[in-house]
């Protein structure tokens, strides 16, 4: 394993990001506000393209502005680092940028320890879906998860309403050839993305540094349970068909399947919609919003269907109605058990604190994951707080997995 | 017991509620809208005030607009009957007016069949707060249950923000007189108001008339539960402080308690608010709204404080902190049992199912009865809707109401 100065490594990281969190780079002074297409977007891809050619990357921008930069001719084999370097419209410095930053401070380590790792370094646009209202959409047209007529037509810019391919073709790009992004994976070996957690299992566990083992999947559906509006003082209680309770048993049910199908399955009530919203009058419907997500497709996919069929049956118990509707899901991404074990040895070597864990989130990385052996690494955000101004992550975490990422693709990509 | 002719009674107060319903006494075509001082509220006086004189009584209005008819000289004992004229923004034909309507039928009957009873009809207004946000303003005005400074200032028009006062001023009263509105109590030796009963018991339990025992006093509050925001993906359930559950506990303990205090206790959660009510984001606070209400004081308000109390408990089983805070809070009015004994003697004597039962809904009632012995009748109203064009309530029932209290009131009026 190399030894590295990770105090220099964390210096140049927070360099990378406090420059980026610089009035050039986003369009909001209170938060960063940076998605494609705009000039502080491009400003960014700029920063990146100079850094990563001083290290004699050839840099370019596939058909609608995914950044690539590799330091081998193409055809060649190498192994892809890399995340996404927009924001939420009021987001933080680290979601995302924290990611393209650290995987080019690995390239700069590639080079000054001499080790000449084949690599490929790729930033994702629009992954929070801040221009076009998609998310993950620069990976999913990379993937080609997306229709031609929704660039042409369906998604547009959340600013002015004009089309993705309007914007794209007026930034100088060539949406008709979206087709072709797929190439950005051409001879991709592996790929491992970092990124911020997200979420406080790394803080209240205190490690420093998780590896992902795989994806969450996830069910977004609706409630919706039907009563009669009556007078709250005048309608006793045994004359009434209040769905407020039914809809209770099933947010403690939720909470109760969760937890008993394990491998680490969640389930939210995160919306709660009451008709008519009276203080005096016992509601006529209500709905409720359900998010279920997992890394075992079983599990998850169990909950949500039976907390649909809970809903039923506790509203029939009660004399009511309930309907359960579905609005999206995606599946779960398993990760690749031979980069996630090379991640662990080289985290183990640091005799820093590392654990396993599933990503509740979802990531480009589930895009690249069908076509290349893929896996990411997680550092701490504090608090768990990201998609905001107060988003706090700790360059030396960041400084770590770079050398762990580093350590991991040298066994990977060396002669057995 | 008088023998009456409820065919022609009911006949009559149809027209009279039918022509009430018409467009010179209604400022909207989809609904009866009727507020104080409006045009179309001064129609609705006018049309009382003639049917009144026709049948010889003295009509004047109070200070603020209050009208009172009687058939026997200031000064002289008379027993009171009426209800309120105003209605709902967006309301029926029957709620309020059919009980100044059925008074109406009263005093016809009384002097058709020459009982000469000494009678007083009272119809207030703004019971239902359409004009100033303020529910039963006109009785509260009467019972001193306002501050001049309310009247003066607080009290604004919906319609245009200018004060209770201005607006009195212009329809021609004299709000500085405020204080003598109690004086239309003045030699009132008793009150009965007939009512639509706005819910669904009478209906659901084959009852034409229901004579009410008491009115329930209420406590409007908030429960407040302080959890945490946090990704609805990346946050394990072990490591999550939702409010959802809590409030999810609330509801269903409210329903118990409710249940288990008996005596017609009731709550409710009309309103829940969830902050940041994102489907992928675990909530950071929810407010729910609690309605809690009875005729037993102690049972009710046992209800709201073993509620508030375990909001708090269950908050923190689960790591949370939860707040009660009160809105307002009137006690329960007991009414006059020698008057429900007369309606309920009358009553029988028709034949006809009837019942006694407390009333959930706030009433003018509540105002008088502090100084005169009260008693209110309700009428059905179909499927419990009120405080909706669709309101409906059956002339028929309205002419048994006036039957009874005609001969209630005989047999509270004649000499022993």
């Amino acid at each position: 394993m190399a030894a590295l100065d990770r105090g220099r490594s964390a210096a140049r990281i927070e360099r990378d990001i406090e420059t980026l969190a610089g009035p050039d780079y986003t369009l909001s002074d209170e938060a960063i506000r940076r998605y494609a297409y705009t000039g502080v977007y491009r400003n960014t891809l700029d920063y990146f393209t100079r850094a990563l050619r001083e290290l004699e990357f050839e840099v370019y921008e596939d058909p609608v502005g995914t950044l690539v930069a590799r330091n081998r001719p193409r055809g060649e084999p190498v192994f892809g680092i890399g995340s996404h370097c927009d924001s939420n419209r009021n987001g933080g410095k680290y979601d995302g940028t924290m990611g393209v930053v650290t995987a080019l401070e690995v390239c700069r380590l590639n080079r000054e320890l001499g080790l000449d790792l084949p690599l490929q370094l790729i930033s994702f646009l629009e992954e929070e879906g801040s221009g076009f209202g998609q998310m993950l959409l620069g990976s999913r047209i990379m993937a080609q998860r997306v229709r031609e007529e929704e660039l042409r037509e369906t998604f547009r810019a959340i600013d002015d309403g004009r089309s993705f391919w309007e914007h794209a073709a007026e930034a100088g790009y060539e949406p008709a050839r979206w087709r072709e992004c797929i190439h950005v994976l051409d001879g991709l070996t592996g790929w491992i993305e970092m990124h911020i957690e997200q979420a406080r299992v790394l803080q209240d566990t205190g490690n420093r540094i998780g590896i992902v083992t795989a994806i969450a999947g996830y069910v977004h559906a609706d409630v919706l349970v039907y009563g009669r509006a009556d007078h709250a003082g005048a309608t006793p209680m045994d004359f009434r068909l209040d769905p407020g309770p039914v809809v209770a048993e099933c947010i403690l049910e939720l909470e109760r399947l969760a937890r008993a199908a394990g491998n680490g399955t969640v389930g939210t009530v995160g919306e709660i919609e009451v008709h008519p919203s009276l203080i005096n009058a016992i509601p006529e419907r209500i709905r409720c919003s359900l998010d279920v997500r997992g890394v075992d497709e079983e599990a998850f996919r169990g909950v949500a269907r039976d907390i649909a069929a809970f809903a039923v049956e506790a509203a029939a118990r009660r004399g009511l109605t309930a309907e359960y509707r579905q609005r999206q899901t995606l599946p779960a991404t398993p990760l690749d058990t031979r980069i996630v074990d090379a991640l662990e040895q080289a985290a183990h070597a640091t005799g820093e604190p590392c654990m396993l864990m599933a990503s509740g989130a979802a990531h480009d990385t589930m895009c690249v994951a069908d076509h290349v052996p893929s896996a990411m690494v997680f550092v701490p955000c504090k608090e768990g707080i990201s998609h905001s101004p107060h988003e706090e992550a700790d360059p030396a975490d960041a400084a770590l997995a770079a050398e762990i990422i580093l350590n991991a693709i040298r066994s990977l990509t060396s002669p057995a």
